[in-house]
């Protein structure tokens, strides 16, 4: 049978970036089968609902799906429920991918692209694992009302024993694949969800964490951290809203954001998804300028977590670090290529 | 009458630099009159408790309290509602210093002690306003208990009217003594706490903030732009849990965790808490080389924003910066002196 990839393009810089994706899959990985369907902004204009059934459900019997980004100003009038933001969060949620994969790493000729000085992130090499189905960001009850004549907005913050084993499970095994080093995040000092998720992933770690290295760090020590000596982490395990945060400051780290891919997984044999780290860029959106290297590397994560083709992302990512070499540069980088050139440049490194 | 200041040295490295406090004041404000108290561990080892009832007394008659540090290993084994920290937020919730100011600026000499290239965090000033007295922080229900078979733990984000009110009019306060600009920080994408919070910034920015830019940002945002480029900011606004985040990762910046201060201020004509931003720092406790700098701007800020005394605040300030400028440095900022030798040439350059 043959595997399917579900490319979802989305909104803004997204279609621009995923045609690109569609290239290079043709490239690395020709018996793919390619699908393609509506998310966020897009599907709304379409459908009324920024994920349909049917996209979800396509989703589901997919081997992979790609998203390019979703959102722009276009949407900001539309309810809290369809807002583009809203089919991301029920596409998460839909193919229950718990574990969001996020690397943060530097490319050897992007190193001075960072506002860090080189020495701090030369070799820059970090994987986040975020909690991506739980916490504070589905947590009931959740509103915004009136309570004894006191207008109020509150959320639940909440963590179950089964939703951090499972996700620290994850992040044990990708440190096995790296340096063996999880490094855990919250607040225990004062939250409860966070001496929870403190003891849990303790419990975890004395069960299934063999040859995994476990500390655990604040949230605000973590985030001082990530500035001071980023180089220190090898994997960083955080819940939804702390990987959010922390995630994105160590991505722009590396000075390059247009470069990151993510990869958000569920249990084995269920489709992964998988994400460029920017968002629909919708002032560049439409200029084909847009840097198509994050949605690039999603497909090179999705080739290797989720597809099994180790050689083709090896690959891939060579390739990608080979145009760089060479000086192939978007304007965020620094250069003059447009979205389909840089595209051509990692085709001809491949 | 006489105005106090309440000094509570606290644990580790906390007695030592308000040791050299106790000096400054002796210069820049002789007719101050100096109490002191116990906090933290130093209290938990005396009274079994980290903050007794007459030494919060003490400071609620106090015109303003300055805090060294908490906590330390000693005291891990300890039951939660007796920690270190906990005395710490009681003392903060007992005096309602719903407002906390953290500046994070560069002195021009240390410049190179950041991690960051110079051109990113040269003339770096930023002060963070963060509501210090709820949100998830204090929020009920919270707790760590079984429910249908399932173990889980759980917090309750929450923020009301009068909250967010009072700490925004602060934060355009402060705005307008600077460059009138109050970025206001939350996830109202994901959160409902979040929505609320930008509603109520918004309308209280309508009938109080004459002559303040308001914007808004998501957490996620903030966190990379500090690190990108954050000389774009002049006030961020942020609830409590938020605001711990993001004014760590703007502290370390600046390259010198050391050098900052703290203020928490209530409602006019109580006491405000002044603290230094470094921890206890355990590690180095006892030998006499901890930075008194951060402490000692901590005076400084509460001569400026609890005792009225401008004049005194600025020459401190200004005997920090030239100080600095002649080469004096703590181990910390590389160099050799002792606490005591970094104070004496603060004293000598007023
Ligand atoms: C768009 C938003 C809902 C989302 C999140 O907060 O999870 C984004 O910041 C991300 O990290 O993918
Ligand atoms: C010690 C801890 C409870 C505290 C906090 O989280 O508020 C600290 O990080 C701070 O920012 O003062």
């Amino acid at each position: 049978m043959k595997q399917t990839l579900l490319l979802l393009p989305g909104d803004g810089i997204g279609p621009e970036v995923v045609a690109e994706v569609r290239r290079l899959a043709g490239v690395v990985a020709p018996d793919l089968e390619l699908q393609e369907g509506l998310v966020g902004g897009a599907s709304y204009d379409a459908h009324g609902t920024p994920l349909t059934d049917d996209t979800l459900d396509l989703a589901r019997k997919s081997d992979a799906v790609l998203l390019g980004a979703v959102g722009g100003p276009k949407w900001n009038g539309v309810s809290r429920d369809k807002r583009p933001e809203a089919g991301l969060l029920a596409l998460r949620k839909g193919l229950d991918v718990f574990a969001n994969l996020r690397p943060a790493f530097c490319f050897p000729a992007l190193v001075s692209a960072s506002s860090l000085k080189p020495e701090i992130v030369q070799g820059l090499d970090i994987m986040i694992v975020r909690e991506l189905t739980g916490g504070v960001y589905f947590g009931t009850p959740r509103g915004i009302d009136e309570k004894g004549g006191l207008r109020r907005g509150y959320d639940t913050s909440i963590y179950t024993h089964p939703e951090v084993e499972r996700v620290t499970r994850v992040a044990f095994e990708v440190a096995r694949g790296r340096d063996g080093r999880v490094c855990s995040v919250e607040k225990s000092n004062v939250m409860e969800t966070g001496l929870f998720w403190r003891q849990e992933v303790t419990l975890a770690h004395a069960e299934h964490g063999a040859g995994v290295e476990l500390s655990h760090m604040y949230a605000d020590a973590c985030a001082m951290e990530l500035v001071r000596a980023p180089k220190q982490f090898d994997v960083i395990l955080a819940g939804n809203l702390f990987g959010d945060i922390l995630s994105d400051e160590a991505a722009m780290l590396t000075g390059s954001i247009g470069m990151l891919p993510s990869a958000s997984l569920g249990d084995e044999g269920t489709p992964g998804l998988y994400e460029p780290v920017h968002g629909s860029a919708p002032d560049i959106a439409g200029q084909g300028i847009a840097n198509p290297c994050a949605a690039i590397l999603s497909l090179e994560m999705a080739l290797r977590w989720s597809l099994g083709r180790e050689k083709a992302a090896d690959a891939l990512f060579a390739a990608v670090g080979s145009a760089l070499e060479k000086g192939a540069r978007t304007r965020d980088l620094g250069g003059e290529l447009t979205t389909r050139q840089m595209a051509d440049a990692i085709i001809a490194a491949l």
